[in-house]
């Protein structure tokens, strides 16, 4: 089965937005089994997007459109779509009903434009959007003719029914094609592609498959990982393919099968390779992020742990409260930019930051306590450093943070020189915070 | 003058790596004036190369083709660009004895294939290319056929001459087609487009040239803010586009004029407009954050404002700190995710959350005043709410937040009902909660 992509958006012909839908789509079409042919960017231009959406059509199964559903003027891709499918729209009062709720319960007045989000395919149906209010769309038209065709063997799509069987589409007949109108804000995006995209096409597809698995390292530079694992990296099948990720390394095992199950277990050998040649500097799979790791193993000790951040201003808490969940494991954090409020909030003696400065592995380590005592917590962390660009001196350059990690026991303390903008210096910072109480709860938990 | 871009590689097209190669060159054309009419991404296959470049060629009068310029079999974008030209290659000695130097001063043989990176067009020229082996390539060829035409105004390309003087070249006459192949790794591509592609455009383009600007805008929806610009999104010069983005909108404002001083003068007229319509709804220009912008405001009033998170757990005071300098307007803040923290750190009563709950607009307001006096602040910002996904019940569900700013006269409190993700619901709790303060330091502005 044969895919092609249309990006729709003068920003993204411009350059002034990068294009990762396109590149996040095109990843689980070809996990799935469904090669990308092509991948084109056009701008909210309808002669254009219209010629480019037709020679989609003609060559292709399968096309998927990203961007242009929004409800101004030149969101044009619901209107043009049909018009290359030969279909019309219709309003679904349904999906009106839900635009006009939910502007009222916002206590908004509903612009009229906006109802063109509710337009649906007469020979297709709508993705459900729960982030946002324009919903996806799905074209089937030319099924119906294929439906309806002599050989009478497929079941004609009922509108009704959420997910009708797909498996009845001969996915090497013609007239065959299916095209999909998708919402370009990627956080309205992924979900669709993920919940509805991904599940529909595989179940049309029902054949090859390639399917993938990433393990996420922590602690670990990309070439020392890339040492223990060089001789994997040059098999052909599964592959395995390192990528460096600002403060940590992904490895993406992928394995090519006729089957789910076969390209599952092809995967799941080589991860044990991994695992054996890693160990627990793995934290994680896929898209689980280092502060979930750390919430999940730190739920399951039944531990806690508070912050006292300075140069990070709020962003390790942010990320452990970015978890679902972590209300267990995080009763609190203090963000202490003020000297004072270092004093104040969690202790730290205001001589100590006289005699050592606010940026120094002493003031670090108070913070951590401090936190601790301040929010009755097993673990306490401290973060302090300079974020710059500006605030740098020869003895205290940008990059210089202390990063303590406090238990009952005893404190770690860390003085890293990390090197990059504002904003990575901070996510390193919190990045090496998060591995190093993730250590000291697997130490516990080995000890014990 | 119009161009295509066209992106060559299997890695592309199933998405393994984001083309960022392509915004990038769409970015630097438009901005001398070169508008771009389309994209596409093609797999290391020859068939659908050659007919994505002829198509391309056909349509545009630049086409511009990244990657595939490797010494391996499936780098196939040189030969194949050859053919749709209708020229041919052949070897440039001196470019052949470079890549045998270089290899011998790395002590490594050099694989006959590597010699593939010596070819030249027989009608173009190669680009240098001091950051790795393969230079680019410029076809002229349609250019010669051009040239040798009765008009015989235009002088013939003279292949010796470093940069030929590209003025002569009629952009509007046919066939004056212009292909180029530049190399797919970033830092061989993107020195290459700034020294060599951009300067030989600008000068066949004569200094035409695109700008473009950004407004951003809060606390107003999409459709309202392109209610009240309707009329100018319909003119064609400058135009305007909205955009819709998590908790704000952007409205892009693009000009085409002779010289880069016409331009800028168009975008200021317009700007000017946009800003008597939309007033201090506006908020920044082109990369500004609301929490730069708002920074920006507090630092220039000598303000400064404190934090009391619950349900977005330091996001505010992550998103301040980003923002270099914040020290001076942002002492501190407290995340509170326990009950208890939230009276102890903040002097939030127990009693008053027994009463209302945590996620309550007295709670809110407790939150801003404790951050006010625990932080000796300006403003106090306090938020509370069900972030998600489990927490909801029918009287508090996923997305209630209640916000609060306090200043030292009174306090303003929103009661929000936030659609999407827990990450969507947390940042347009911080995005609603920095747009309030903003406002308050207006009205302050204004009042005095």
């Amino acid at each position: 089965m044969r895919a092609e992509i249309v990006s729709v958006g003068t920003e993204l012909l411009l350059g002034q937005i990068v294009d990762t839908n396109a590149a996040y789509l095109a990843r689980v079409l070809s996990e799935i089994g469904v090669s990308v042919f092509r991948r084109v960017t056009v701008g909210d231009n309808h002669a254009r997007l219209l010629d480019a959406l037709q020679q989609a059509l003609a060559e292709s199964d399968v096309v998927v459109t990203v961007g242009g559903l929004g409800p101004t003027e030149d969101d044009i891709t619901r209107e043009t779509l049909a018009e290359a499918m030969g279909d019309t729209l219709e309003r679904d009062e349904a999906t009106a009903h839900r635009l006009q709720a939910f502007f009222r319960s916002r206590g908004i007045r509903m612009a009229q434009s906006n109802l063109k989000q509710a337009l649906k395919p007469m020979h297709g149906r709508l993705i459900d959007n729960p982030n946002g209010t324009a919903p996806g769309l799905i074209f089937e038209r030319e099924l119906d003719a294929f439906n309806d065709a002599p050989s009478g063997e497929a079941t004609p799509p009922n509108p009704k029914s959420e997910i009708r069987n797909p498996k009845s589409i001969h996915t090497d007949a013609r007239p065959g094609k299916i095209a999909m109108a998708l919402p370009g804000p990627p956080n309205e995006f992924i979900p669709m592609v993920d919940n509805h995209v991904a599940p529909y096409l595989r179940a049309i597809t029902g054949g090859g498959t390639i399917r993938s698995r990433t393990l996420r390292i922590t602690g670990m530079g990309e070439s020392s990982v890339e040492e223990k694992v060089l001789d994997l990296t040059h098999v052909d099948n599964p592959t395995v393919a390192p990528y460096a990720k600002l403060g940590e390394v992904h490895l993406r095992v992928t394995a090519r099968a006729s089957d789910i199950e076969t390209a599952g277990r092809m995967i799941e050998e080589r991860v044990k390779l991994l695992l054996e040649r890693l160990g627990n500097r793995v934290y994680g799979f896929d898209d689980e992020t280092l502060e979930a790791a750390t919430v999940k193993l730190l739920t399951n000790a039944r531990l806690t742990v508070a912050t006292a951040e300075s140069c990070t201003g709020g962003l390790l808490a942010s990320r452990i409260t970015d978890v679902p969940g972590s209300s267990l494991v995080f009763p609190g954090g203090v963000v202490n930019y003020s000297n004072e409020s270092k004093t104040d909030l969690v202790y730290v003696p205001a001589e100590m930051i006289a005699e050592h400065g606010a940026v120094s592995a002493e003031v670090a380590q108070a913070l951590a306590k401090g936190a601790i005592t301040r929010f009755k917590s097993d673990f306490g962390i401290g973060i302090t450093g300079v974020a710059g660009p500006d605030g740098g001196t020869p003895e205290k350059p940008v990059g210089l943070v202390y990063i303590a990690v406090a238990g009952a026991d005893r404190v770690k303390i860390e003085k890293a020189r990390f090197i990059g903008s504002r904003k990575d210096i901070r996510w390193r910072s919190a990045q090496t915070a998060l591995t190093m109480l993730r250590d000291r709860v697997l130490e516990l938990g080995s000890a014990s």
